[in-house]
């Protein structure tokens, strides 16, 4: 099996399905593509929609980048290669209504090498859900889905992913998580209990689980009125997103660090975001409510 | 000389004075001031103006904060001290017009020292104008008044603090400039040509200066009308201001890194701001001329 080419075909088919699925059910946003290369090797293919019925600005995005490894990345990874192959998928979908939550998915796999000998190779990636207001049954909902995709791999996946993502969706300076987690899972190599094919089958799993599950979450949501009070909230919670990208998340500083296509790696940024100063909420109000909800360790599942 | 009070003295006899200079010009708004206290030690005096007539959100702020360094940040300042005392003033102006430019400021006083003993002391600071439209004469007002300040205390100042200001308000990943530029000192010492005396007074000048440049470029600009266009294209200028906030500013990590209080540090981040997906504008658009004046090394004296 070459992970190198199964993986890039993978992660295309993917693609399309997903870009397929939120077409349908946005039912008039239409994606555009957009052909990348890389100076150093690779490229990628952004797919955004723009201005949707239902979301406001989504990208789909795949990348596959080669290259000589820069020795800042090869520090942060703790590898001493000295070539890079890296190939994913990366998602993040910003809707228009307040009441349909931002969701995050990434699924990766990488390569390293040095004078053309492979030496490491592992799956990466994560998901998880940014309600602007948490509704607890969602939450559970979400949780379940990928609860489920992990048990049918193994019983201590979900777990383990689980208290990793509350750990990395994690906005320091605000002592906050992102929203309710998912899972999280930054480096699975082959081990003793799972090849590397077991590993390509989790992510698949994982990857052909996102389109039924943020469908879902945008068809029961959409339709939902709010006011603008509520639009006022979600613009600050996209502040809160956009603080988590650019300061902590490690997708984005990997794309800055090897020259990636700007526009492709900060499409996870909202369309618009506001931070007005120190705004202040009511006890008991529906913003205090998920304030006190942005916390590690909650388990959804009860 | 006590410059651990007389610095304080000062900054926070300044942040008076600007407050009522710009609440004059802004002719609506006025400066809400909150005074907080760091667990740490020491603690600040945060001035914000929102929804004005001509600011949309403004922020002067004064801080005094001392007591352990931080490994990370000794590590960054290259210092080997265990404690430290910082006090200064951070400036951001945000105007509802397009028209007006983003100005920013800062002027500080910083000391380290080890079981009490005062190990190194210095002034650091800059000034930099982010016009959403360059207009070339009034980025040649700015600077020309930066020079005079420098000139009056040594004629190699502008030129060597212009052009770290060039190096430092720089976007990277962008490959653009903040804006237009102006003057950046990160750590002024004492040398055999300047004491801290004349440091200080240059610090003096300089913050003194503030109020009289940005209220003449609020005046000579809040009148002019503006399109829906211009509109977006600022918001877009401004999501630019968040990158450069977020991913590089030195500043905004101090404050994260040693546990400022937040709200104050984040009052940098405009009110509103956007990401559009890939935003493209015709040649010889004026928002094509301001993307080509984003450059390092311009001289905007000739």
């Amino acid at each position: 099996m070459n992970y190198k080419v199964d993986t890039q075909i993978f992660f295309k088919s993917l693609q399309k399905s997903i870009c397929a699925a939120l077409e349908a059910e946005d039912g008039l946003g239409k994606f555009e593509i957009h052909e990348w290369k890389r100076l150093g090797g690779g490229g990628g293919i952004t797919a955004v929609l723009q201005d949707g019925a239902v979301i406001e600005k989504g990208g789909v995005n795949f990348s596959s980048v080669e290259g000589v490894l820069p020795a800042v990345v090869a520090k942060a990874l703790r590898v001493e290669s000295t070539h890079f192959f890296a190939t994913g998928l990366s998602i993040v979908i910003h809707p228009n209504n307040p009441h349909v939550p931002i969701i995050h998915m990434n699924v990766r796999y990488f390569e390293t090498s040095t004078n053309g000998r492979s030496e490491e190779q592992w799956f990466g990636g994560g998901i998880d859900l940014t309600p602007h207001y948490v509704d607890k049954e969602q939450a559970k909902f979400f949780h379940q889905h990928l609860k489920n995709t992990c048990d049918a791999r193994g019983k201590e996946m979900y777990p383990e992913f689980k208290k990793l993502a509350d750990e990395y969706f994690y906005i320091k300076h605000r002592d906050e998580t992102r929203g309710v987690g998912g899972i999280f899972f930054d480096r699975m190599y082959a081990s003793q209990k799972y090849n590397l094919h077991n590993r390509f089958e989790f992510i698949k799993s994982l990857g052909n689980s996102f389109a039924p599950i943020y469908t879902h979450l945008m068809s029961v949501n959409k339709n939902k009125s709010y006011t603008p009070e509520e639009k006022n909230w979600q613009l600050i919670r996209r502040g809160r997103y956009v603080e988590f990208n650019l300061v902590y998340d490690k997708g984005t500083k990997f794309g800055l660090d090897t020259d990636g296509r700007i526009e492709s790696i900060l499409m996870s940024l909202p369309k618009m975001a506001s931070w007005p100063y120190d705004p202040q909420f009511e006890e008991g109000s529906k913003e205090k409510e998920t304030l006190s909800l942005l916390k590690k360790g909650i388990d959804w599942l009860k």
